[in-house]
């Protein structure tokens, strides 16, 4: 009769992820692809890219395990343990990184995820939804600019994606994605049927300093920002520094300066928005002897409700309007990317604070200032993501670091939330 | 009875340049080095600079000239008209350029101390001065990092040199410099003695708007504006940048934008000096989802009193230490060269004066924005420098240009104010 123990044996019974195993993946897989300055470039369809699904692929091959790539590239690996019903509970991330990033980002919620369903297949658990893990292709879109990739054709998004995708020369995802095992022209056979997916979850460094600074070892994520990426072109007039009289310059990166200062200013003393940076600039000629004449400047706005990343936007264009007249330079304007904020699913919020409450971890509620597929997902699913505590903060970089106590912690809360999801039995 | 002519007969019997040999020279050496894209880059002793200086050398070999290379890879042509006085008046410019540069800027001044000096070698006439034109090597310093390289040579100025010259990459100027004809080891046998220079006269394209905007032909500069440049260094904190807070983060470029607006107001509202630019910046990463972690510029201060520019680099240092307060960035400010403001001889100004207007060209006296040769040769020598328009005010770059007739007015009064200063008989 085991269904009708208590709550102290299940818990003395439950199964526990392997964190030995958790941690050795982590740092195999953070062998390929390393940059000799010691970060981590594996862009997706790249090389290296392939070279660590095959090593994926090799680490599922694993007893009640069945992995196959569909015709996006996505990687999906299913328990094979019985389940009660045809719906999935999908929990994963993306192994693709950008450029000199660190070694954990998506990777550590694909290898969790992975570590999460084979401990349940390993424990014979059975349980009502089937569980499979899920890692999802070219998330970042470094090389392939088409972010969220994977996720995007596995929720039958196709609409969303270019009809002939191509890298950043012009090299099309054809072959590369064939190389990775998916099939360009077969594409809409990876989309789940609607209701395929009962629920998702997905586990992910926090990559900023919240959880940090707060002594909390676990995120529960309320709502992904959206994000909108404006590319500005600010065109003045070139001149010799010296010769070129103050007035009546039209200095593009004088101009550019005041547009830096307003995007700062709207997320931050005007608090439009959750944040606003301007991380990339480019002058021409770029010459210390001669004015600028034209100053490109990419704008990155972010906020978890749509309408207050519009009116920042506005509030944005107003400004450009302002600086165009004060300083005489023409700025044009390009929206490279939006994505639109989503939120997670209560229901699953609640599940993983009561696994985070039974393990003993404190957790927070709190948004996620960076984009996941958790949030192509939620368009066609309830989700729920989890966050781990990101040393000083950073992402993206090399030093790019978890503590390993949270890097188990976290894998040991999706094992619960997974467990209660799945409606273990 | 010649020498007893009124000065109506010397002016119709006065020597008079060759318009279209000058033209024609011009035209024949802004083939060399031309970019695909219509530019002109003869970068100082590169391959280009050295096939320029053939074809002048070339242009040089006429009667009564003489043609030598000295040590410092300076082109010095002199004429075999007779002189009482060992004495010379030097005429001179450069032929090289910046990147991707406009045809005339250095190269006018030396095709018309050419055309000076020959047309008074075929009037035959005889001047107390000897007379001689000078190409500089390496005025722009923009292969090797050494400008006035050659006006530095002949002036003496060793001392304020490199020991071991060499350009961007590393490689030795030694080389380099012996394919022009040069001899690194023998520098100093290219210095002038004391007193050989009896007066150094210049002509240049203003490279600014001030002459077109007056209409007025010539330019008479009274002051040469000394140049500081500051490299700066800011540093603060990477990160992602939608996960970082807007409250603490520490954006380099966010504090080169306050920079580069100090820079600004210094020469602009605040008047402290006669110009203030930033013209070049790279950021890092330089990622759109990134913040800046740093953030280097280049500031170039100019005006014509040391004073000045002293007290422009001072309120320029407050204006960093307040930045670097109030966003908690470090900055490194080095000063990457200093070059004195130089003034030119009212003795000679007052006959570049009376040689325009007996030519009928309206003037105007003032400063040169830019840096030239003859700040260099008036630190040994009394200097005068005459000032032709630019068109559209602009120079280093390929729209660079000078109205013909301008080209030649400038010509023709280099010419008579070169025969009173060397006292034709």
């Amino acid at each position: 009769m085991t269904r009708a123990a208590t709550p102290a044996a299940l818990h003395r019974t439950a199964p526990e992820i392997n964190a030995k195993r958790l941690l050795r993946r982590l740092d195999e897989i953070a062998e390929i692809g390393r940059d000799p300055g010691g970060g981590i470039t594996r862009l997706g369809f790249s090389a290296a890219d392939i070279a660590a699904r095959s090593y994926f692929l090799g680490e599922a091959s694993a007893p009640n395990l069945n992995a196959w790539v569909d015709a996006g590239g996505n990687i999906i690996v299913r328990s094979e343990v019985e389940s009660s019903s045809e719906r999935t509970l999908l929990i994963g991330s993306h192994l693709d990184t950008v450029l000199n990033a660190g070694r954990l980002d998506g990777t550590y919620g694909v290898i969790a995820a992975l570590e999460v369903i084979q401990t349940m297949a390993e424990s014979g658990v059975g349980t009502e939804l089937a569980v499979a893990a899920a890692a999802f292709a070219n998330e970042e879109g470094a090389l392939f600019p088409q972010p969220f990739w994977g996720s995007k054709v596995l929720a039958g998004k196709l609409s969303e994606l270019p009809s002939a995708p191509a890298d950043y020369n012009g090299a099309s995802l054809h072959d590369a994605l064939a190389l990775a095992g998916g099939d360009l022209r077969a594409l809409s056979s990876a989309a789940w049927p609607a209701g395929g997916i009962a629920a998702y979850l997905e586990l992910h460094v926090e990559q900023g300093p919240v959880l940090e600074r707060l002594g909390k070892p676990i995120g529960i994520v309320d709502g992904i920002t959206g994000r909108t990426v404006l590319t500005l072109q600010i065109t003045g007039a070139s001149g010799h520094a010296g010769t070129t009289p103050m007035a009546g310059r039209r200095d593009a990166l004088a101009a550019a300066a005041r547009i830096v200062l307003a995007v700062e200013s709207i997320a931050g003393e005007q608090r439009l928005c959750r944040a606003g940076t301007v991380g990339w600039v480019a002058a021409k000629p770029n010459s210390p002897n001669t004015i600028a004449g034209t100053v490109q400047l990419v704008v990155d706005l972010r906020d978890t409700q749509a309408e207050r990343l519009a009116n920042s936007e506005a509030r944005l264009h107003h400004e450009l309007t302002e600086v165009a007249q004060a300083t005489g330079v023409e700025i044009e304007v390009t929206a490279a990317s939006r994505s639109a904020p989503a939120s997670t699913d209560p229901a699953l919020r609640a599940v993983i604070a009561d696994s985070a409450r039974e393990l003993g971890l404190g957790y927070q509620l709190m948004p996620s200032g960076a984009g996941h597929d958790a949030q192509i997902l939620a368009t066609v699913a309830p989700a729920g993501m989890i966050f781990v505590p990101s040393i000083g903060g950073v992402s993206h970089v090399p030093e790019e670091d978890t503590a390993p106590e949270d890097l188990i912690s976290g894998a040991r809360v999706l094992l619960r939330a997974a467990m209660r999801v799945a409606r273990a039995t």
